[in-house]
């Protein structure tokens, strides 16, 4: 073989590595987001089976955090990437500790419901937690989406959407108070109500994070901690 | 210059850069130590301007994480550092983000004091709280330690220290819920201690992670999700 041809292979074998990664991330995603899912409406619904089923789906994640960290490692020292390539490596690091903590927030839903009396359990009332639920799911697919097509098109709305989710989550919180001063037999369930509401707000704050990190890998600029409006214009200037 | 002399400058230089970044992690925990101390002390004595300080050093922190997160990259593009040096700025990327975390927590007590308000404020009864603080406090400053010295023996002692604070957080919450339940103009002051408690429970998990990471770092080792027996076990292993 010549040497073109070694190089060849060598870029190929290095595609395929970092196609596999990629994949990889995007299973880790699909099932994060099937787990926030899962857990939230078991919680709503009261049903101990999905409940127990996320505690133990929690273990698979955690798995694929540590499998895709190693292989991202061994990349960085066998092959020495530079530019995109060693940006996607890093940001994809962050990326699924990010995913990994998503789903945490969503094991600790499951646990707590796993804990709630039958006797406390209410079926009806649970539209905000709902709503939120709704809002940060869809944060969490559009920065996976953002992900998978290396695109940050869409990434000003997610982070958009979280201004929402907060407010969401502030309003929910002033209900519950009210409730739980109402009438003291609601704290338990308000109080469950209440770190339901805090996990789903902490999804979408890991989901801001997810595309802070797929703007580093982009477009080669460290754009956390900045304002939204900071954050649209370093977006848009380097387009 | 021979080659001999240049291979000692630029060794000499990298390890000048990689002394840099271990000095820069330690600054920015001791900051973060500083900031979780006067974050739950404002709390507890109700004191505005130890609060405003902590939510303005907050910035100090994030620019730091940018600017140590930015040098690791830099020096991974540059110099493709191999084995222990690339697992230490690995390691340090990740450290970091916790660090960042737990400022973000202490910040959030911070923001929290600020809203509470002066009617609802009790000068006693802080003791739980304080004795959670000395515990998460003991956390970091370990794992912190671990760092400088990049030596794993305290570690162990720092993760099982965890399982204690866990504890001493659910007992916590139980009277807390109890408080509420009793006497309904409790509950204000409740959730405030209720957060703050949370929030000092997961700076000892970012202070494990932290651990964790150092561990990595000295051994090799991917010891996350492991149970603290399995901790132990392979710490001892690799030793």
């Amino acid at each position: 073989m010549d040497n073109s041809i070694i190089n060849q292979h060598i870029s190929r074998q290095f595609n395929k590595e970092m196609e596999d990664i990629r994949n990889k991330v995007l299973t880790m995603g699909g099932l994060v987001e099937q787990q926030v899912d899962l857990a939230t409406n078991a919680f709503m619904s009261y049903d101990m089976e999905s409940a127990e089923k996320v505690i133990q789906q929690d273990q698979l994640i955690n798995a694929l955090e540590k499998d895709i960290d190693h292989e991202c490692t061994e990349i960085m020292a066998k092959r020495q990437p530079a530019a995109f390539d060693l940006r996607m490596l890093i940001a994809t690091i962050k990326i699924i500790t990010d995913l990994e903590r998503i789903g945490d927030e969503a094991a600790r839903i499951a646990k707590m419901t796993m804990r709630i009396e039958a006797a406390d359990y209410y079926q009806d009332k649970y539209y905000e937690i709902e709503h939120l639920l709704e809002m940060v799911k869809d944060m969490l697919n559009g920065a996976l989406d953002a992900y998978a097509r290396t695109d940050t098109e869409e990434v000003i709305a997610i982070t958009a959407q979280d201004h929402k989710v907060d407010r969401e989550y502030t309003s929910i919180t002033r209900q519950l108070i009210t409730q739980m001063m109402e009438d003291p037999r609601n704290i338990t369930r308000a109080l469950d109500m209440l770190w339901t509401a805090r996990a789903l707000e902490r999804i979408g704050d890991h989901s801001c994070n997810v595309c802070e990190h797929v703007i580093y890998m982009v477009k080669g600029k460290d754009v956390r901690h900045l304002s939204h409006e900071e954050l649209e214009k370093t977006v848009n200037e380097v387009r």
